[in-house]
């Protein structure tokens, strides 16, 4: 399927500042941290700071290295359900973005200070979204026991 | 900072048949698409099924390319202010990464059958990641007016 399509090649945009070595994604609500965007892109940050919530992508480079499992238990935990990985949101995946919605308490230049993200210092930004209610949100959803446990 | 950085290539994990030939941002709410995943990873979807809703990452691989425009007004409409490239979810972006939160009708085998993915046809799909209400939604946000424009 891959030689049918485009070369899909990502630049970082920023960095995340967290001082966190070990990433948790339990927990994660009231970690402030600075996601410092490459300044020749500070312009692009302009009215960002007119919504409350932002959603980041970034790429979780210490993500284990080598062969993908297909099956994972969430989190690791033996006792939850053994389930595909696309099921989960463990890190270890065939394109290693992880995705996080933030409270961003405040744009500096840029310097975007945010609230709950789960990113160990050091990791790499690829996108900034404006977080939209109605389109990124869904008020009626199903999801399987295992989630609370 | 890009030197100082992993090299970040991402490799498609299934494509969009949606028979859409054009994005319209707007009024996608009740289309219907297949995401056709590839068959090595059949397996890795297992228990997704018990979701309601799924977050689809794509590559919009038909975007403007060339040079990336810093400010934009949202949507193309020149009556909306000027913002910066972050501030809005224009398709042309450093890295042109979509995001869309769907309902996921059903899984059979390697395709979901989604509701509401504004993508176009041949779309690469780059991750699928399953909607966790409280993690992935925020309850009270505040946007800026044009959005509603």
């Amino acid at each position: 399927m891959a030689n049918e399509l485009p070369s899909m090649t990502l630049t970082a945009i920023g960095i995340v500042r967290s001082g966190i070595s070990q990433p948790s994604r339990r927990d994660c609500k009231e970690i402030v941290s600075d996601i410092v965007i490459d300044s020749s892109l500070t312009e692009a940050l302009d009215g960002l700071e007119e919504f409350s919530h932002i959603v980041v992508l970034y790429w979780m480079h210490q993500a284990m290295s080598g062969k993908v499992s297909l099956k994972v238990h969430p989190r690791g935990k033996q006792e939850l359900p053994l389930l595909g990985l696309f099921a989960t949101r463990t890190p270890n995946r065939p394109n290693r973005i992880g995705m996080a919605t933030v409270r961003l308490i405040r744009r500096q230049d840029n310097i975007l200070r945010v609230e709950g993200l789960d990113a160990i210092e050091g990791t790499p930004v690829i996108d900034i979204k404006p977080y939209i209610p109605g389109y990124d949100s869904v008020a009626n959803t199903e999801v399987p026991p295992w989630i609370t446990s």
